[in-house]
């Protein structure tokens, strides 16, 4: 699928989901936000039904269902009803504030969220992936970007500005507030629901003119109103990840942590980043469509650890394994409280201000702050910077750092790796199936909608070992609606799959040793010249991505251009990364490298990042087409090693035939010629022996080696 | 020539000649500094005598001698003295430090400067380019990078310590004087030769340890002991750069930098860049060897101009000219009462704080503080933000911004663009001459050392119409010598050009209508198939950069990967970045732009820029290879324009021929061997009418097509 940043390194390039509506210094290309996908707003109650074969298994068996069963229509009713109701809780005297801002995350800066904490849409009317709503005691207005402009303004409830962000004279949400408030007013958020550091930004942005920003701590303003009709949080029960598919078990993962704690003189670490939590642990849940992860927060101590977690999700048999790995439980709200007593106990707390909400970062301040003045502490300066010099009056202190779990959740062992080679196989023999049974439909005049296909697709997908889930909403679009980069096909609504169109599909499972996210491009007819030219340029790009031989430690955004160069000769390009990391049978997206035009990022490609290589070309109103695989950072072996350093090349994960049909192959040079035969001939060898029949056939037609003409 | 990164480019990325000893978050990558050439340590004194035919008119004449007969030994006595009379110094009441750090820099932030300025040099007797000295009241150390370990060995005086800059465990300046002073000390400097920011910097590193930073106005501790046998500073005529050369006269660039004052609410600019000055003001000087400018300041309001400089440099007719201009002549010295004096008139003074000194920016401060104590004005903030909220209480108040010449300067109009090409064909002409009778002497067994084969190139330019200087010192290295990036070969102890070696000649010159600057690497006998896939690598990334289409305002570095993807294939990299600007009659390594691996520098490449191609590769020992042309960055008239906006390419200005039989065509795609035949026929078509004899024979076989095997 196309490179939508993944959220770790959105948070290191846009820290607040303010800067996101700022005016791009790259004109078009860096408008781009950072998640393409809608949020989840409905919350899928999949039945406790085992897919799983004995010699996969599940420990909280799972089932999908095709999404065209549970997506629902958003609740369009009411709208100033719920405007009214939420400005008269801006005077009660214990919340008192003159504006409140409902951004789309959760609190632990997910990009897929459970249903009960969709507050921006449920106020807005809104459900597009990324937005923010601020109401004033006069005004409502939304910001999102160019892909959701047409989705809000037909959502939006009556009564509320679309601010189209990126669009010359649009100001920002703090912009906005600067204008329109009094000199001096108090603009409130739910400070679990930001960042501390896009907490700070928002400050310093509005105190320009002296506004305050005041954390609404004890209620969340959105869900006051929603009240009764809001789902309850998710609360499905969580499983142990196997040791075969996560390589290294939990002690090691937490001894390893806590050297890490140690080196930077810290005592202790609070983790908020749902995937983080679950990789440290080898803990799956299924708390959120599409990702592996359960709502929780994690304190890591050098002594001890706690989790904190609605006890409901946690089974006897994972009680034990917790306890095996001396990690206590405790109820999820009790998060603040745990962290007030670390300062009260004197911990040098280690805290990752781009993930951590500014409910927990001011909570230990002010713990601090009472422990130096009720101890007549003389150090007051508990901010300490890691490695920095020892002082030797100790009290509690903050270590601002970013998160240790990150890279190593990013680099894969070698049982992770081998999980996802084995997922992908297994995916891409589904997807054999898949593609032979829609060429047949297709050529046989069947009439098939873009849902169809997507369930039809998911059904080959969940009869493979360890199907879970899809790994995200699959996008499927023919023609135009492939140009629409983060299209999503409603069951009433989307067209038939027109066979003399070009067909984009990208789509993706989690396994339960892997996640995978593929996207072919086909044409069921006769392609035109022009069609095959883009087509040709976008696999030249991703043939030059594949190839590329790199020096260790480099950042990912010097391979951009490569996946560009061919489509930038005769001025086309992409409005979208080239490639996002993606976890080990967890988010589909994950940081904290990229390989995208967001030159901000500078962490390094490093040997086990698991990456996409997606470039593409989108035509509006014509078509679109992508071509993505998914590739393994290793190890190149180089005849030489020029600076003393290793050169980096790719593996590549997934198996499935690119079409041929589609290639101008004058255009291809004899060493890209090579590549794709090669690539094929791979395939071939891979994956038909998990195939048969009619999906056997069109492995054997599609995987043909071509000749230069 | 390589490319070391232009001035204003690396005062981006490191601001402070601290920075550049730091350990690189790269790896070997990084260390690399910002320039190779070594300071001059020379001041030539050019007879005046006119070499300009009449249709080339320089104002003030100027000759060029060979540097075989201008370089001189540095001083290596009395090492020990000078440490005793700085140190004798330190107790003065006035000035009561306890070290005195001497950067590499003039007052202008110079690439080359002036003999009288090399203090660093004279302290320590080690003459690199790039180097930091630190004198306390017990130790000497100089910091140095790779390339001048051995030399500044060879050099330092006794009772040194050099200091390896990037080995590991090597502390930074700041770092030692924290680790080796008592708390609390006095660390002094020379304010105008630290910019604003570098001082700052340093500042804040050694305030860790409670050390002052201690700006020594009114003496420079090395001028006072230096004496009578320092170098009178440098004081040759000013001439002015006609217009059909610059393009645009002076009346209508002091217009836009007034509209650019007024937009940044700005009344006044100080201007220290010297080669800024001697644009905006359409003036060339011959201060400073291979650099055609003057050493002066200026400062521009509104409503009139003063320019600092020695008004012996200024005949009476550019008196007349910057008279008509608007412009009055101030002393050199006289800069910073001026700069006082504009905070008593309450000027808005935009600093550029990456360039302007210390010395300016602090004596701008503190004439504000003035005025506002003084005048009872309660508006204490002296710091305005350019385009932030215009305060009604209005003071003098300093605009800390970029300066606006510098973009300005690097987008070159049609007339500059017209001397580039006009002067490169010229510098053709005369490379052919020259490689015709290198290889003729070669051939017939003529013993030539690398200072004889420079000197002989010299001759060759310095008979072109127009020629003034080399725009920097040649490097001319043969086998081994050809890897030492920034070699300089010295008369007596230089190699002879060995025919079954590699050759590597990187030069330039500076002509009335255009600087040029061109590395050919040649061999004369039978090259090894090893140095010919090196070579041919090489070429294929100078190939990629040079056909290279990209969308209009992306910054340079994403162009880099292209030009080293080749060599990495194999495990190979150069340790220099590919492209630095390049200055229109003008210095040959300017700012912003840049393509590097400094990804710090987001510079967009625009129209009209001019930048070098230069890939290469070195093998420590053995050879060095660089393939560089001069090009300017041009529309590329793409079939599509995607995203609105328009796609650039390049337009090579360098026309020589490159040698084929160090290629190895079999590695060379079809594309690739087309883009060599094309840019032959070019080169034959071009510089063909400009050569006779035996150089229009050379250029005849050197650029006939070759086919791929």
């Amino acid at each position: 699928m196309e490179s939508a940043l993944s959220l770790s390194t959105s948070r290191m390039l846009a820290r607040s989901p303010f800067q996101l509506h700022g005016r791009s210094r790259f004109g078009l290309l860096n408008i781009y936000p950072q998640f393409r996908r809608n949020i989840n707003y409905y919350l899928p109650r999949f039945p406790f039904k085992s897919h799983a074969p004995h010699n996969l298994q599940v420990s909280a068996s799972i089932s999908a269902r095709p999404s065209s069963e549970l997506r629902k229509k958003p609740n369009n009713s009411e709208p100033d009803d719920k405007l009214t109701a939420i400005r008269e809780l801006f005077v009660r005297p214990d919340i008192n504030i003159d504006a409140y801002i409902i951004p789309s995350q959760d609190a632990h800066q997910s990009e897929f969220i459970a249903e009960c904490y969709t507050r921006r849409a449920y106020i807005s009317g809104f459900t597009g992936s990324a937005g923010t709503a601020v109401v004033t005691k006069d005004k409502a207005a939304l910001w999102t970007d160019g892909r959701y402009f047409l989705q809000a303004e037909q959502q939006l409830h009556s009564g509320w500005i679309l601010m189209r962000a990126g669009n010359l004279g649009v100001p920002t949400t703090s912009e906005w507030l600067n204008g329109i408030l009094a000199p001096g007013s108090r603009v409130g958020i739910d400070p679990f629901l930001f960042s501390s550091d896009s907490a700070d930004e928002l400050k310093e942005a509005i105190s320009q003119k002296n506004h305050e920003l005041v954390c609404v701590y004890d209620v969340n303003l959105v869900d006051e109103i929603w009240k009764e009709s809001r789902p309850k949080p998710p609360n499905r029960l969580v499983r142990v990840h196997d040791l075969k598919y996560a390589g290294v078990d939990v002690s090691s993962k937490l001894s390893s942590l806590r050297s890490e704690l140690s080196n930077a003189d810290s005592s202790a670490i609070v983790i908020s980043m749902l995937d983080e939590i679950a990789w440290l642990l080898n803990l799956r849940g299924s708390d959120i469509p599409h990702s592996p992860v359960m709502y929780a927060y994690i304190i890591v101590e050098i002594d001890g650890a706690k989790l904190f977690i609605n006890d409901a999700k946690i089974n006897p048999d994972v009680m034990d394994y917790l306890k095996n790995a001396g990690i206590e439980v405790r109820p999820y709200e009790s998060i603040l409280s745990e962290v007030e007593s670390l300062a009260a106990k004197g911990a040098r707390l280690w805290l990752d201000t781009s993930s951590v909400s500014v409910a927990i970062v001011n909570a230990f301040k002010s713990a601090c702050d009472k422990y130096s003045s009720t101890s007549g502490n003389a150090n007051k300066n508990t901010r300490a910077v890691a490695n920095g010099p020892v002082t030797k009056s100790r009290g509690p202190a903050a270590v601002y750092k970013s998160s240790p779990i990150s890279f190593a959740k990013a680099i894969k062992n070698e049982a992770e790796l081998e999980g996802m080679r084995n997922s992908h196989l297994r995916d891409a023999a589904a997807m054999a199936q898949f593609w032979a049974w829609l060429e047949e439909e297709i050529g046989s005049g069947a009439i098939l909608t873009e849902v169809d296909v997507a369930d039809k697709l998911l059904e080959f997908r969940s009869r493979q070992d360890g199907f879970l889930d899809t790994s995200f909403d699959t996008i499927s679009g023919s023609g135009a609606n492939g140009a629409i980069i983060h299209y999503k096909p409603e069951p009433n609504k989307c067209s038939i799959i027109d066979p003399e169109k070009l067909f984009l599909l990208d789509s993706g499972a989690q396994y339960i040793d892997g996640t995978t996210d593929i996207t072919r491009t086909v044409h069921f007819g006769q392609p035109s010249s022009w069609e095959k030219e883009c087509f040709t340029r976008v696999l030249q790009g991703h043939i030059a991505l594949d190839q590329a031989i790199f020096p260790d430690n480099y950042p990912g955004f010097v391979l951009d251009s490569f996946a560009r160069s061919s489509l930038w000769k005769i001025g086309l390009d992409y409005r979208h990364g080239t490639g996002h990391g993606v976890g080990a049978a967890l988010n589909v997206h994950e940081g904290p490298q990229s390989i995208s035009f967001r030159f901000g990022n500078m962490t390094p490609l490093l040997r086990g990042m698991v990456v996409s290589n997606e470039p593409g070309y989108y035509e509006d109103h014509a078509f679109g087409i992508r071509i993505e695989n998914l590739l393994c950072v290793k190890e190149a072996h180089t005849p030489n090693c020029f600076g003393g350093v290793d050169y980096l090349g790719f593996e590549k994960l997934t198996f499935v035939p690119i079409q041929t049909k589609l290639c101008d192959l004058s255009l291809l040079s004899t060493t890209e010629i090579d590549w794709l035969n090669d690539y094929h001939k791979q395939v071939w060898e891979k994956v038909s022996p998990l195939v048969e029949g009619s999906a056997y056939q069109w492995l054997k037609d599609n995987t043909r080696p071509v000749v230069k003409p």
